[in-house]
């Protein structure tokens, strides 16, 4: 694979499908070895600077706990309130500054295309830890790693995107990801958040097959795993379409007593009705594991891009 | 006594005697070695992660100071509103989240009950630093350090606890640990903010020995230890009540002038009104030294929640 | 020099042209061996504790990075609505609760001489970073640093200080510490903005010479270095005269081709309008560097703070 040293991470097509499968092995034996030797020296004396301009807990903390387990430290600009973001500083100029202090920077912005912006500007590694409605790459990894542990394999899956796909930059990064190992794909959502037809139309042309519905049931029978997003309030304009398309995609018992098959469950979390906590207790819920899978894939990144893997 | 390896903290009534004292021991040992080492690295590779839903400087710090000076490293979720806690996250999903990231979580929030509740959802220990108006009993402990440090004893104390009984989780975790040992317990405080009826019959059936009264010099008089707490003006419908009450449990120095002993004074901070900064250099108030001693509490339970001790 | 083992860093008067050749040398030294080394375990487990009770995103994570370089630890007491100063709790009262927690501890304040007020209060050394429209010590150091650095020398400079010179702690604190060296100074400002009679009257009696003017380029063109400040619109009851008054204050493409020679720029940053991005490929433009250089002046006084050079 074409090496990660001093690399930004940007974008989910910016890997090929060996530099995934690199990644996932690097994060494998990460995790093996973490509960043989509880931690590492390998980033010792690095800093990892997170500037988050949107709340997060689960990214953050997930990279600050990844860089800790590798003996690096952490400095945090905090909320966006109590730095100097308030007296009017530019995206450039705060990242800049910060790359005066850290040896990588881990970036959450609202806006599309902020973190490509901030990388260019800026000498050290940039991490995109999700721009706007546009990627998030890291989670993609973390994702298609979880995807590879719970189902033995990523060759001739098919899988489930439910929700808001239309904004949501976590299935924009995954799907980008999955394409690579060929996966078939449900794209399960309202008429109104439907996947962006460019990324629709781009995958088709690479020939991945492509069935939109707005019935879960039915692709999720189809699936080896249902990935589930949150559907937000504030994108509808008719708060009565909202009840009616946020009733119907919903994981609860009765969903899963309905269904045909056993399935494997993901969510980039926080959740917030969209899977009951009922489901937690299902076997194939797999979403705690996910999470805790991002430690491991953070780590394999961050010691590539330090060129210690 | 019961090793508290892997065990959560979460109630001042889940430690015996035996259990206190032991606790209390391994305090003292950390306390002089650490003036001798200045560090340790116990801890390393550990990640503690800090997660408060209400305002704190004191309890926060000093578990992360904790941790830091075993070697172990912090993670933290800042404050409510950059977290996911903004998206409408449960506690019980916070808390499972960040139990894949850490391998302690410390837990303050403003619902009685709650750390019990997180508690039982996350596989990692979780100690309470404050649940509502239940308990605190990290608090408890380093208060009777402190009372053992300047009292040079435990035994047939007489203690008074003063201000906001009703409210005060902090007084509330003391007093079941305070009665392990026998102590007799004056409660000063106005009638609105007694304390509840539950504590004060569970402590008489146990055989404490316990005087409720308005009159704080009589209760100091009678006392070894004067425990101050704040009496928060939320509290009272009526202001003039207020006014007129939190004029009568103020320690200054004309109270200290009219005692008719040597006392010790103790106050779980942040405090008001109720003791004059002039009382700071009274040879009596402990409260700053009751600060320093929170953090060998907190390393003695960190290293037993490890096995380290 | 005078040791600063122990010492608080308060005022940009407290230190002779000998602490400050000296701390600069150190922070030459540590810049050095950075590159080479990477990282330091000088200070290892040391705990610095960072107060800020303004927005800050600089200074905070310059003294965070500089600890960790070091080999420190670091607390820090996150937003103020976060913690117990919500609750009403005194500066003083804060800060020497942290210094039972930290082995020194970093400010920021809005007002003037809390810094003195916090350091006479705690046993621990406690830096200024930042009191109001008072001190700024360690960025006037870490900007003759700088100047150093660019310029080759501090002998015999003509330095012009530009915008609120009123209220900038950073320029108060730069010209004690200019003085040292016998710079010829420009202020150039509004007259609403001017330096404080005081601090000019006391720089005259040094002998300094002192020009006070409103034009920018004249001063430029007979300097070896401009010192550009932010000019804040609520400075202003008149806001026509803010926007004259800021135009005329802004370095850009333009101004620099009308210069008639080359010159350094430096600036604390933020920045808002006062200096264009066309600018920072001007090789005179020393921001960046300047920020970087806050991190080696930085580990400089905590190292000597801690007695270790």
């Amino acid at each position: 694979m074409a090496s990660l040293k001093g690399k930004d991470i940007l974008h989910g097509n910016q890997f090929s499908k060996k530099d995934v499968e690199a990644i996932m092995k690097v994060a494998s034996a990460f995790e093996k070895e973490l509960k043989k030797k509880g931690s590492f020296s390998l980033l010792k004396g690095k800093l990892l600077a997170t500037l988050f301009f949107e709340p997060s807990t689960r990214t953050r903390l997930s990279f600050e706990a990844a860089m800790q387990r590798l003996g690096g430290g952490v400095i945090s600009m905090g909320s966006v309130e109590s730095s100097s973001v308030a007296k009017g500083e530019t995206l450039v100029d705060t990242t800049r500054t910060v790359s005066q202090y850290a040896d990588v920077i881990v970036l959450r912005h609202p806006r599309t295309w902020s973190a490509r912006e901030a990388a260019d500007a800026t000498p050290v590694p940039v991490i995109n830890a999700g721009d706007g409605a546009g990627q998030h790459p890291t989670q993609a990894l973390l994702d298609v790693y979880t995807i590879s542990k719970e189902l033995g394999t990523l060759k001739n899956l098919t899988v489930s995107l439910v929700g808001d796909l239309k904004h949501g930059r976590t299935v924009h990064a995954l799907v980008e990801v999955l394409s690579l190992f060929r996966a078939k794909l449900y794209f399960v959502s309202p008429g109104l958040l439907r996947m962006p037809e460019e990324i629709t139309a781009n995958l088709k042309e690479k020939g991945i097959k492509i069935i939109e519905t707005e019935d879960m049931m039915e692709a999720a029978n189809a699936s080896d795993l249902v990935y589930m997003t949150r559907v937000q309030k504030e994108r509808f304009a008719d708060l009565s379409e909202y009840e009616r398309v946020k009733g119907s995609l919903i994981i609860d018992g009765g969903f899963l007593k309905s269904l045909k098959k056993k399935i494997t469950i993901l969510h980039p979390f926080p959740r917030v009705d969209e899977i009951h906590p009922d489901v937690d207790t299902y076997p194939g819920a797999a979403y705690f594991r996910q999470i805790r899978n991002g430690v491991f894939i953070r780590m394999a990144l961050l010691a590539m891009i330090f060129g210690k893997r």
